[in-house]
């Protein structure tokens, strides 16, 4: 594979530029968001995707020649960037990262009343920079607690794509298994292909093949089966907004997957940061659910795949119950029912 | 649409034509069988597909340039039909209506070694029509068996395609949602779409569409987000193999539905002719499954959705525990457990 190193999200200290995801892995291509718009919809097309990454995205777009905004006062500027962040929130609603990085991002300047616009540009710039690093160590925590769960030869099966790709780092439910393959515990990995935009086939059978790891495509109605199998020994997904009570919403199909772990007696762990909790959503009854265009479904990448006119539903993500979770895989260690009291120490520690 | 009235399989008396499955929805055509091989292709390649179509299409193959073959003497026709039925037969392993259809064949002429060629060939075309004609009878009687199961504004899942393409009638699955349609009975049907050759979108959403039901295409990974919103009453499967205690091969998927039907407390029945019964295969470990190329999982209809290289699975069916089955719609009746005993009084009826 050529341009491995190609970063998910790179700022230069000017410019943004990020890994257009749609095209892999047929074009491993880096693209540039030159202004907001082409930042909103590159998170809503899911040219950028995957919790933490849109998170690390949105905080960086917020900066998108923002340096020629500094000579507004700083109220003006301020308002600014408020209404550039209230924008850019608007792109996808399941994803807690990408509120969480946009009202961090604000809440740093929206008191400095006292600074100037091109200070409160470098402070926005540090903290964009650091929600990026803290993304990246906090991969590697997860990857180090989750690590422990990989015995040698076990067959892990993920959903969806939370790798390299999802995030800055080495991932959030892929890092185990990369952790593990550094270790030298062999390790099988089932990915499904994750349908209608299979970021699985696309992203994480690419992301894992090219690190070497033992990785085997599945569609995603062969889950069973293979569990059926004896082939899964653990189930790693990750997570785009945990609810107090650890209904967790993720990618549609998640649900699924958990629902047949539980019938196999297969342990399923989320692996997620500790900021996708979000406490102030009770239950996974109120977390919004993005339905996208039919489009996604009955058309293939210019291929027709079902009548034009079908009517279709194509919900992003779903919300796999708490009573199906064994586990949450966060850089702060591995959390375990019950939720409500668990959550809360975790989040207080 | 166009063409609504062109026949799964057609044999005029001379020659067999097939409408390909694998062109629909783009392309509502149908192709002619001129020999064993093509004939073979085409069951191969799923051009004909759906267990009981299979069943009549490799019934009439028996006859293709048959007539030509008369001038053999009666022990070397029937030698001669043996052979071609031994190759039809190891196009494809799973479903038992192949072979069922096959050895009926052979069964009506082996023991005649006093009649001429000629007589025999007559013999085995009647077969094939009767074979033909009961599968019509059988589909139309599931239907009204099954649509007793269908109240007004219910939903159904559905998984594969066991609709009127897949056999020569009205269908298995598909048929009791056609019969309660005639009745006015209001129905809603989920497809899944059946990765990887999309039967469900490709030919249930286009059959039910076109007969005016009120069809909604999902991916596959969907079907338990919209059974967690209750709008699934029942699922509603076709069939290729059951085995004498009731574990059943379907489509790959079908054993993932059925657990979450599970899961959801939703009634999951399988729709099949007695034919379907083997009871010469004990368990569902018993049924062998066919595993396919590949490429059907990392191209669809030429586009590459994966790493070319790619490990990849790629089972054509699955077997669905019988603790997992409410009940099988048979033109018989409906069957329910235990089924050890009852399929047995079902097939001495």
């Amino acid at each position: 594979m050529q341009n491995k190193n190609i970063p998910t999200v790179r700022w230069t200290g000017e410019e943004l530029y990020i890994l257009d995801q749609t095209l892999i892995p047929i074009t491993v291509k880096e693209i540039k968001l030159s202004n907001e718009e082409e930042a909103y919809n590159a998170i809503k097309e899911l040219k950028v995707r995957g919790a933490p990454a849109i998170g690390v995205a949105a905080a960086y777009s917020l900066l998108i020649n923002l340096k020629n905004k500094t000579n507004l006062n700083t109220n003006e500027f301020i308002n600014f960037v408020e209404e550039r962040a209230k924008y850019l929130n608007s792109s996808r609603p399941t994803a807690v990262n990408l509120s969480y990085a946009l009202n961090r991002m604000i809440n740093t300047i929206k008191d400095k009343k006292d600074k100037s616009s091109l200070e409160l540009y470098n402070i926005l710039e540090e903290e964009a920079k650091k929600i990026h690093s803290e993304d990246i160590d906090i991969c590697q925590k997860i990857g180090e607690y989750g690590s422990e769960l990989l015995k040698d030869n076990c067959g892990i099966l993920t959903h969806c794509n939370a790798g390299r790709l999802a995030v800055s780092g080495i991932g959030t439910a892929l890092a185990p298994m990369y952790i593990a393959h550094q270790k030298g515990i062999k390790i099988r990995v089932y990915a499904d292909e994750t349908r209608p935009l299979l970021q699985g086939a696309r992203l994480t059978s690419f992301e894992l093949q090219e690190a070497g790891i033992d990785v085997t495509l599945i569609c995603d109605n062969m889950a069973a089966f293979i569990m059926s199998k004896g082939l899964v020994d653990l189930v790693i997904v990750g997570c785009d907004r945990v609810a107090e009570n650890g209904d967790a919403a993720n990618k549609i199909g998640t649900m699924g997957v958990a629902i047949l772990a539980k019938y196999f007696n297969i342990p399923f762990y989320i692996a997620c940061p500790s900021t996708t909790f979000d406490l102030n959503t009770k239950t996974g009854n109120d977390i919004v659910i993005e339905e996208r265009d039919a489009k996604e479904v009955i058309n293939f990448s210019g291929v027709q795949t079902a009548p034009l006119d079908m009517k279709v539903r194509n919900p992003a993500f779903d919300v796999t119950p708490n009573e199906l979770i064994t586990g949450f895989i966060t850089e702060k260690g591995i959390i375990k029912p019950p939720y409500i009291e668990n959550l809360k120490t975790l989040l207080t520690k």
